[in-house]
């Protein structure tokens, strides 16, 4: 029943007395956690906040897609790659516009713009299960048009001489490869989300500052560099949708599934990790 | 007549009860729009603040130009490409200048640098008239001598055969797909503008800092990104004028109305976007 | 006994009293410096949240090799150097990547993911020994297994192929010069690290705000801009450890001493620069 | 007689009622300009926190040519480019160093690291002329002694072969363009430091948060994207005179005047444009 231990960037020297197993029991906290939230709440259906929030993530995934999918297109169109942005490049478009985007619409709906945080974050129980299925279409939707917009611009025979931005595996991996290195780049990014918006972070006035969309879009961008010459690097189930149906080849299609069920894995365990891990929450709703 | 409910990264679980399409009509905001700004406020031709924003913004507009276009001639001069910045660094020019510009001028006449940022703000009534047209003129002004100080530097024979900066269609895509994407650019930059300066988001004290700068700055990098292998980028109708009056050929001049109609009309969907579906502001000053 | 001096971003000019040499006596601070950690404190060994950071340094050590050195992999993959990320994108991986986990991690263990950065703070008696030694433990093993999921992805030949990211010195600089760099380069970011986490920077509302992993990842950013050329760029041995692990072959073996004895040095130098030039630590204690 | 108008980000719609030409001289005002630096203050050469602001800008210049003169050799050490950071990485380096020695200095020296904005901040009486000579002898030192241990990394051949990293006008250009280069260039950095560092932006509680140093590193950077093809970018004239001594030819010595005068004067214009055109110190002094 003692205050809980206030942990500092590159200091951890308090004594901690809490015996081993039951982390962070103590009663007098500083921060609260928001109750689980219900699998159907009705009211959410009547408010126009909860459609607003849909629009809102239509149109971020919408110009995430439209954004990304067009510097892909500008770098595979040089004659020499080293006059384009280059795979450095697109990283940071991916990464950019992620930063961005969690930025402007973080107010109004979360922020999600990918089924995959959407999915982690329903398994915390931090929405309900009717406003995840919503967002989950939305983004699909958003993705789509994106993609589609797209290839308006760059026109048929170009867009698919250049595969449509489209996900699949590449020559020289397994399909195994590209599902470890969707999950591992997924938890990557969705444990970034949960430590992001931890609510103890909220409440401690520490050294680490309250920059949830930096850390966010650094996240997705460094996940872009690794994992590009493995899969091109999906991480984010709505992209790899609405590159595949524009393009609608079957190189798309066969790995298709590798980009939902590889984030929804991953997704999963960076809940599990954070939830029961880092925050100890089974434990502490028990005591 | 409830408190609106306070949405925060990566989690909108709140119960939400306001009836559906009246979004946001609670009396208990925790924040206050500003009344919208006058059409001509006399009083503001008299006051030095007034003389002072535009000079800022012509400042401003120069340095932006003559940075970034110079940034431009050195990718130009180089015989290899690769020794060069290259098109991530051009991105890195017109994005980084933003953010620091807006950052150094924020304070003194809200940092726009751009008419189609002064638009787009100007049709959500956050400045005068008077104010708008005053801006937007020494925006051009400033963008036409900083591009002048880069030809000076650069020698007339280097900076015609390098196209001075100018923006126009490049081969391969049409005037259509041209207009296409300084609309959507255009709506990226202003849409994060709106979003980094809503009254709302002062107001709270919640995830997502008050960092306006930045995401601003990274908008603009986002679009150079992936519209320079189309339009060299325009997005903002003082660089283009500025590029075009200075290299004064046809190629710039032919294509020309692209890049004040383009991102005009992109500011306008933002403005729209923002201040209807996003704020609804129209249904609150009729409650 | 006057209150000490506020220094601020570009500007010193408050008089100073102080007399020669007595730095910082005053008693009116306006921030307190902690004690200094036991050597041994039995009472963490009975904590859960003790195992906790040990479990978060391995998780974060783990997700820093394995993106890394995954990034390493694609660039060499790569038949022309020019279609990869390049050396700049590996210097962005690193940075980044300690960056996002610095920001995770730091709530819960401090965020150390670097022996030497444990070993830097260990001798400002920030932490217990006990503790130091259960980190490096666990920095190591995350390592090893970092890069042995590289391995699993990449295949066995390609790994050795492109020697396994491992750190070595380089054709055309001496043993000498590479332990040099890495005493430099492990002093640039273990200051950084002292610098942003010094209790009176929290306790000031000054010009510099606190953003602590922003600058400690751009340092490891910058670090790695600098001396990939001459080692690979280790400043941080368990780094260098998983990759030689992994590797296993006696190029990575020969130097691999350079990679401890390096950036033990230079976060020794960091400590005492700190502590005694900057914040006159001894002088106060003794006063 | 009325409170200043408080001017926010995107938005400048507040009646301005002060008479033209005698801006801001509210005595309602929400913050305090602090009085000008005595030209001597006997009190600092007595105080250690003179001496220790010294020692932390030798250090802190000693560092920055470190890493940004080895990271120049290794660009020019690559038998192809691409495989470089290029000069993108290079650009990166400088600014990405003022960046975090800033972030790191700002509190014990006020973080200068450049004789340029001693100079300007001098000339705004923000510190005194001892301490401005003091800073600019120990950033000089520092200078020297960081290209010194790079020199002794590369070896003689290899380091005279790559120029030294040292500032001269690149053929194409005549001494004027580069002079003006530098009066520019100089005149963005100084500029960004005076608006990051302002009193009135300290008192605000503004859309503009106060991030001082990552601006200021921007500012760098992108100055260094536009100008390294045309003078290899100087506007600090101890990372020029320390790359000259060392280096130590004609082709570096020939010019060097201009990386002396070119930065004062861009400075000195910075200052004045800031104090007086913005801020309207001599205005407010008299009133």
């Amino acid at each position: 029943m003692e205050k809980e231990e206030d942990v500092k960037v590159g200091a951890n020297r308090f004594s901690e007395r809490q015996p081993l197993g039951t982390a962070a029991q103590s009663d007098i906290r500083d921060y609260k956690e928001a109750p689980p939230a219900p699998l159907f709440e009705p009211g959410e259906l009547k408010s126009w906040s909860f459609y607003r929030a849909g629009i809102a993530e239509f149109v971020a995934t919408f110009l995430f897609l439209y954004i990304t999918i067009l510097t892909v297109m500008g770098v595979n169109r040089s004659t020499s790659k080293c006059s384009s942005v280059g795979i450095q490049g697109i990283a940071w478009s991916f990464g950019g516009m992620i930063f961005a985007l969690v930025y402007c619409t973080a107010g109004i709906s979360g922020g999600h713009i990918n089924p995959a945080v959407t999915f982690g974050l329903f398994l915390a129980r931090k929405l309900s299960l009717t406003r995840a299925i919503f967002y989950i279409v939305m983004q699909c939707l958003g993705a789509i048009c994106g993609a589609g917009v797209v290839k308006g611009f760059e026109g048929n025979a170009r867009y698919e001489l250049f595969k449509g931005g489209a996900n699949f595996v590449n020559p020289g991996y397994t399909k195994g490869d590209g599902l470890g290195a969707e999950i591992v780049g997924t938890f990557v990014l969705v444990y970034t989300v949960f430590s992001a918006t931890d609510a103890k972070r909220n409440a401690r006035d520490s050294h680490v500052p309250i920059l949830a969309p930096l850390p966010i879009g650094f996240a997705v961008f460094l996940v872009h560099l690794a994992t590009i010459p493995i899969t091109g690097t999906g991480i984010n189930p709505a992209r790899s949708l609405g590159a595949a149906i524009i393009f609608n080849r079957d190189l798309a299609w066969d790995d298709h599934w590798i980009f939902w069920v590889g984030p929804f894995i991953g997704a999963a365990l960076a809940a599990v990790y954070h939830q029961i891990v880092i925050r100890a929450i089974p434990f502490k709703t028990r005591a």
